[in-house]
């Protein structure tokens, strides 16, 4: 079979999803006899459906190099669920219509979960319409949610992140903590699953090093215990570090970043959960007490990427061409786990219909007794995640990151509004 | 003469003050003939009313090496503001004490303008009491307020956090903006001059790059005229990155960040201005936002502290132990530029008198015309301030920071109580 490759970015972007873009398009060239072109969805599978798709082989190879090293999605993503089969019929025949008409032979779709299951469906639909169409999922998420792989690409880097961040914050409080900032509090990602929050974990070894708690989605939060803790903690340390997840609720089930209130502009306030434990801490116990919400800059902190995400994220993007040459379809590239110490690792075949819809949160063992930190067991499958610096290249003390130009491939069908 | 050296950080830490105080340590250990020991005051001039004293001589070289890498304030800091003489007549007597019991002949003080008031008094009482003491200031504040001085150690590693944060997560939202967040808002610090939040206009060059929006606080927040922006930025961008300083406030004086609301859980609202911007943006235009706020992250990140910072916080320790053997007090060291490309500097005295309890805000030149961004002359002045990656050493992942014994000094006076 001889065509194009469509290579569309879903969901959430990653510190290194570029990587898995670059790395696609860099091993699709090197079978320029059968793969004609890599095109790629302008924001993901909204893109496909509108037909909005772009020329990757009109980019410089400069560019291409930068994208290794870039940030985001460089094709845009989108948040864009397509529903089941029934529902959402005429969604999944464009797609095919658009796949047929620019000769897409092979469809590359780097998501989560979700993702995992509109490969499936789209693979299904084609299958349906007698088209020829090889479906690849390829693995995507700063959450590290996804079932099957060992972890996911995107989420070493944050984890590295986040240790850092708390590691440093924690230097600084210390600092403070005779007269000043007795509490700290890191907010970081993961609406359901802890694997961020418990990345901050390997910032310290013993009970007494920071972050001293972290407040799991997995675990419901106890206002009185928790405060408790954070009381003993600075009786004993001087001061505390604290790492809350923003998917973390209460026994009532209320997110803790669902303030609900309006603030004196009349504005509803949007403080999510570090917020909220920021302000207890200070109104309960009347300590100082700082709050960090690192949102957006964890996920896209590429200066501080970890080496091993980027190996994975290109290990991820390059088995996916190799599994669409080789007339594989509904499968995806995952991560497989050979050994901890030294870690070794090598891409393996999954299903996507073992992937789709599942989602791994932090199993039981991975805590410490407490439920306030990580075990031994989780410091040891985190570790090997956050190993070695993928530092960008620098120019005028800024990393140079790439911007593409994302040339049009002209529509050949009749305008799709989405 | 003879003795020994104290030194002291004060105020808010930065992420190579430590860099000072291993350079303030290196210097004096090639001058033991004259300069006997490196005593630390245990946070700040707390620790030096306390008597609490550290011996800086009982660090092996290892530990030493690594304080120039780490994070933090090594002996601690402390918010602690000495009044007046007459207030406070009795803490300056005392800290005259402490160093006659402990041989101390010279006292470098590592702070901002407070601290640079505080030393100039040591040194006036220490003159009255005929006590021979060699005060010098040491420049440090990521606020980069300080008069006389061309820049402050601690700053160029904020600004140039902060301007790659603004550019990374810049792409991010970028990414996301067709389906989903169409603003970004990071808040930074800064709350009376606007440098750091100029420094994230380094991210960008044209008026459409992000940061499309900084908020000053030299520049009074006009919220109509605000959002009218933002809405023609994502308008003809297709979304906004806003940067906000922590110490905007509105016609009537209000700081942005005081909310004064209460949330669900009965708390005080902590959020900033980064918090009632995104509130304000997401209800009046109803864009999807994200909001980051940066705090303690911005001004440890000593994973990425500039190379030029770092050589500045070097110097300014080196020079001061360079003054105080020279005879001289009531002095600081402070950097000159001689010129923006190539950037070259030197360090020149100044006196205390004319740093202490002055505040350097952004000039009016350095505004982009509609006091949304920066100029080129700001841009002239910033950009060596951010050049060079001082990355320090890793170990499994993180930064090898080090944490230091802090062996205190036999007491020899009676105790006092601060």
């Amino acid at each position: 079979m001889k065509g194009n490759l469509l290579y569309a970015q879903s969901g959430g972007v990653t510190a290194v999803i570029n990587a898995t873009a670059a790395a696609v398009i860099d091993t699709a060239r090197k079978h320029r006899g059968r793969i004609d072109k890599v095109l790629a969805a302008r924001n993901g599978v909204i893109g496909a459906l509108r037909e909005d798709l772009i020329d990757t082989y009109a980019e410089d190879w400069r560019a291409l190099k930068g994208l290794r090293h870039t940030p985001g999605g460089a094709f845009g993503s989108c948040r864009f669920k397509l529903k089941g089969l029934e529902a959402d019929r005429a969604h999944y025949e464009r797609l095919i219509a658009v796949c047929k008409a620019h000769e897409v032979r092979w469809l590359l779709y780097n998501g989560g979960n979700d993702s995992a299951d509109t490969s499936l469906k789209i693979s299904e639909v084609a299958q349906q319409l007698g088209y020829e169409l090889g479906v690849i999922g390829v693995p995507k998420t700063i959450d590290n949610d996804l079932a099957v792989t060992d972890c996911c690409p995107g989420f070493g880097s944050v984890a590295k992140y986040v240790a850092i961040s708390t590691l440093e914050a924690s230097f600084d409080v210390a600092s403070m903590a005779e007269s000043s900032t007795k509490v700290f509090v890191l907010e970081v990602m993961g609406r359901h699953a802890g694997w961020i929050a418990a990345a901050a974990g390997l910032a310290g070894r013993k009970q007494t090093d920071p972050p001293h708690l972290i407040l799991f989605p997995e675990k419901t939060f106890d206002q009185a215990d928790f405060l408790q803790r954070v009381r003993e903690t600075v009786a004993t340390v001087g001061w505390c570090t604290v790492v809350v997840s923003e998917g973390v609720r209460d026994g009532q089930g209320r997110f803790l970043g669902d303030g609900g209130t309006v603030d004196a502009f009349g504005h509803a306030q949007l403080g999510g959960a570090g917020v909220t434990v920021a302000a207890m801490v200070k109104d309960e116990l009347g300590f100082k007490v700082h709050c960090a919400v690192s949102d957006y800059l964890q996920r896209s902190a590429r200066h501080i990427a970890s080496a091993t995400d980027y190996y994975h994220a290109w290990a991820v993007g390059e088995a996916a061409v190799k599994y669409a040459l080789a007339g594989k379809s509904g499968v995806m590239p995952v991560i497989k786990r050979r050994a901890n110490r030294p870690y070794r690792w090598e891409i393996v075949e999954a299903q996507l219909a073992d992937v789709a819809n599942h989602e791994k949160t932090v199993p039981p063992e991975y805590f410490r007794e407490d439920g306030y930190g990580i075990s031994n067991k989780a410091r040891h499958y985190l570790e090997p995640l956050i190993q070695g610096e993928a530092y960008p290249e620098y120019r005028e003390g800024l990393p140079h990151y790439v911007k593409l130009r994302n040339r049009a491939v002209r529509k050949r069908l009749d305008e799709y509004l989405v």
